[in-house]
């Protein structure tokens, strides 16, 4: 049975199933950052998915970063499946900007997460919610 | 017409031509790293390519991430499509291990590269070119 790690839930926001990923906002607003992860269990690696639910992934990733762009015209979407720190099979779409705090190198791991205040990530969860699942 | 980047060809060797990427070596021996490069002009994202494409690219990686697990047994696959800096998409995909020197942190922007030495560039060249195109 898929159940989500419990890092990913206590640093991040439930938006959306969609048909492979439960999709989550980081709650970090540094920088517009969505994690989407595949609701199978035990899953480390993308190559741990069979050829089908790999392309479902990648239409995934491909259906989040065009809301990211849309919705934040960034210079650049960063994709990235790490996991050296939570096991689970997770993958980042984060939205980079010019004048980000890590541009241009990566964001993990060089600042703590700045947490939204409850207005902001009421806000931008719900015109991401709202454009993930239209 | 595809041309690969300038920094790319500098920085890396070319492995194989898969049917839809580039693949090459990063020439730092500090990590098995694989980089592919889809053989398509004027990309600069994933979602830049149709769906086809995207389900062949992530075939593609993890063919590439296989490879390195077989011939490495590392800890992690780290898989990322960064692009901040070089603009033409490419796909990183690095065998990571619980003492290396960026353990358990990202390896971009951490450390200059260092090259192997032409025996050790020789053989590892060989044993990822078999194993991708077998």
């Amino acid at each position: 049975m898929f159940v989500l790690d419990e890092t990913l839930a206590a640093d991040a926001v439930e938006l959306a199933h969609l048909p492979l990923c439960l999709a989550l906002l980081m709650n970090d607003r540094r920088y517009p950052w969505l994690i989407l992860v595949p609701r199978r269990p035990n899953l480390r690696e993308i190559h741990d998915l069979n050829p089908q639910e790999q392309s479902m992934l990648i239409a995934e990733i491909s259906r989040a970063s065009r809301v990211l762009e849309t919705a934040f015209a960034p210079a650049k979407i960063n994709v990235a499946a790490l996991g050296n720190v939570v096991e689970q099979l997770h993958i980042h779409v984060v939205a980079r900007f010019r004048n980000d705090a890590a541009w241009p190198g990566p964001i993990w791991g060089k600042f703590p997460p700045t947490p939204y205040d409850a207005e902001g990530l009421a806000e931008i969860t719900a015109v991401i919610k709202s454009a993930l699942t239209a």
